[in-house]
């Protein structure tokens, strides 16, 4: 323990130092703002990344960012916009000059853009597209077509592709002469006559291969094809698995329409695993730090009514047995070890539950296997500490009778606790709602009524 | 709600879909091990990436395991063990034939034998050095020295670079000459006379350049190095935050020793967040399905020990007021309501202040900020339920006295709850523990005692 703890200890401090944004920096960033001083905001803003500015902006209150954006002027650079939280997107568009902006958005790539223009309202939607050039528009508009969260939003539509029976020469003089290259691109994709992928190659094998090499003889082993209409998460789950650096992405008749490259996925793995951390929470997905309070307060509210109904529920078991509580008073004291061991234990087997099935570990192979498994933990651990409890009510309350209720109780709900947080999140996650988010209510729910019950049951029948 | 729903049912169902091993094919698999039939098995899994291969042997119980390792014999490859989870694979080598053993690791980059080797014990770990060149051997050696969860770790030993001064064309005939460039690479990266990396160019900027134009004028935008002894974690913030596809690894004087690409950084990210996720739910960070009843069951146990203790605390609290409760059984039933509520409330809190430290969103400069909004949401939402609960006090037990105390007290808990919810993690995380491992115990105690103190306590002053 101490030696991990140890090894978390550096963890923590080179993590502090690592990529964190400096609280001088940011100090002197708003004195410059205070002072009006455009060319010192510049100089201070010059070594930042886009996504550290993105960062800085999220991290100040909303009057320091209008002054920062109002003194930095056009320097705003179109990355900015594209690394900086959705929550925010809409306020500091409105607050952007409509020149600034339309420079701003010109400089991105149309994967970026639709990124960008995909949440905003028509109005903000329309300013940006109006400042696209013709070309561009259209492929933004083409792009939005896709569904919300599918492949073809997230894919860049500049591929670079070549016949089965070209060379390596051919090309490497195909890419020389070619003046819109994707800005980063990993692959040729060779196309058959149709227009369907057949194969990547990788840059880096076409750059150390002599020129009259063909391309089909080169190719890389794993090869993946993305739909177009593919859900994002999955996409982002290919590319992990796969070790994926870029995909293409194929339409109904498995022609190459765009590529997706592993940042983008990289970026949805993230954003799929936060909402899954914050869901488990009973927070909403797209919770940020930025919200304002309304709105954070608006977001937690529905979690915590189901929590109340939840309580309420168990507060009705617990009535059930007001009288058997008033002559053991011991009773109301202990009750609430037993529901609170039976929800962590829940919580403990339901998350590893939405885990697993979140990375294709829980299946119909292993599902039989992973109930029994998850019952026969909850039986240990429920038999150990209703060895301790029992312990411990014998001791505190001097009555082996008292300390044997709770301890069969703790087993009851420990086995329970393990048989619902693994049944609850796959039966939720057959019926189509996302085990994150509901499985926490209704584990607990089974959790603190079975604990009661079991608990002040038992004692009616043993004590009274 | 519903058309939300709606989307979760087609995200699941198209997840259920994409990448899920089919039941059909395991059974197939299953069928051809029983019956001893290994052109019929290595016909069934020549379609499957090594990566799928991993996830049915983490998904079969262990005889099946065995039966299908012995009769695929030689066909098993290095990257089926590279992708097994760690707690499986002593188990897979244990069964391994040592020559097939020496054949697989062989195949292997030596990044990926690091990665295999680094948790193995002893024996098992010479048998794999041994199987390997010795050059090989070396560099593995050599990484090992390097600390665990370090960028020495994860990066691989080859890279291509090139001086400050050549051009395309020296580049590409470099490229073409030499006869052992890494598998994958995306970067020729310039070194300046002492080995030191000032730029990166990417392939597809060279594949796209004249013979003659010079390296220097066309590097990339974005260049990022690693110390070679920065915790991985970090490695994978730099790469998410800065889209970097590959980066060069630095050591203390600034000279290349090795390069980490993206692939890896994204399974490091997916890594940690799957750590904070399960630590959060108080399981071990590391625990997989595969893991055997026992392990599970005494990775669960420290945890719910801990909250054993939180619990008994509570209760102590509870006990204070056994008289008050004698006297007014409704406090029993009510009092598990604020307690659940201020719990459910810091855990919200708190997820997010653990998932804004992981993310640097949560610094100095806006943790004053933070922690007024938590309590500004916190109040605003305790008001809410407050009024809400006060009327189920007053229409169950018809006492307007009791619906108020109940009703003051969840004001309280709530607002506790998100100041404790923010300031527990943030305060661990200064003094080096993870707040994802701890701070759920730390505010459970919190809103549990807060919760019965605050109810029972306001209702001894004003029933009684």
């Amino acid at each position: 323990m101490t030696e991990e703890l140890e090894l978390e200890r550096e963890e923590a401090d080179d993590r502090e130092d690592a990529y964190t944004l400096d609280r001088k920096a940011i100090a002197a960033i708003l004195n410059a703002v205070e002072m009006d001083d455009r060319d010192r905001l510049i100089e201070l803003m010059e070594p930042l990344h886009a996504a550290d500015i993105a960062d800085l902006l999220e991290q100040i209150d909303s009057d320091d960012r209008l002054g920062l954006i109002h003194l930095y002027g056009k320097e705003f650079d179109g990355d900015i916009l594209s690394e900086l939280d959705e929550t925010l997107r809409e306020e500091v568009i409105g607050i952007l000059h409509p020149e600034v902006l339309a420079d701003a958005v010109r400089e991105l790539d149309t994967d970026d853009v639709v990124d960008l223009v995909e949440d905003l309202d028509q109005p903000q939607q329309d300013a940006i597209l109006g400042a696209l050039e013709a070309g561009d528009a259209a492929a933004v508009r083409q792009s939005l077509t896709y569904p919300e969260y599918s492949a073809g939003r997230l894919m860049q539509r500049e591929v670079v592709m070549a016949p089965e029976h070209w060379s390596v020469g051919d090309a490497i003089d195909f890419m020389r002469n070619s003046d819109n290259l994707p800005e980063q691109f990993y692959h040729v994709i060779l196309v058959d006559p149709k227009l369907r992928p057949v194969a990547n190659v990788t840059l880096g094998k076409i750059m150390s291969s002599r020129r009259d090499v063909l391309l089909r003889s080169i190719t890389e082993e794993t090869f993946h094809t993305i739909p177009v209409t593919q859900y994002e998460g999955d996409v982002a789950y290919a590319f992990n698995q796969y070790h994926l650096i870029s995909a293409p992405v194929v339409d109904d008749n498995d022609r190459l329409v765009g590529v997706i490259t592993i940042d983008d996925a990289m970026a949805v793995l993230d954003e799929e695993n936060e909402e899954d951390i914050l869901r488990l929470a009973g927070v909403d997905g797209e919770s940020r730090l930025s919200d304002r309070v309304i709105d954070t307060t608006k977001r937690r509210f529905p979690w915590l009514a189901v929590n109340l109904l939840t309580a309420v529920l168990a507060s009705l078991v617990i009535a059930q047995f007001e009288e058997a509580i008033t002559q053991v008073v011991a009773l109301a004291v202990l009750m609430p070890i037993v529901a609170s061991m039976g929800g962590n234990a829940g919580t403990q087997s339901l998350t590893v539950a939405v885990r697993a099935l979140a990375t294709r570990d829980l299946t119909t192979a292993n599902i039989w296997r992973v109930i029994r498994r998850e019952v026969a933990v909850g039986l240990i651990n429920g038999i150990a500490f209703a060895v301790i409890m029992g312990i411990v009510g014998l001791l505190w309350f001097g009555s082996a009778q008292l300390g044997g209720v709770i301890a069969a109780a703790m087993v009851v709900n420990l086995v329970v606790a393990g048989l619902a947080g693994i049944v609850i999140p796959v039966v939720l996650d057959k019926a189509g709602i996302d085990p994150a988010l509901a499985s926490g209510a209704f584990v607990t729910t089974v959790t603190d009524v079975v604990g009661f019950f079991a608990f002040l049951g038992l004692a009616v029948v043993v004590l009274l």
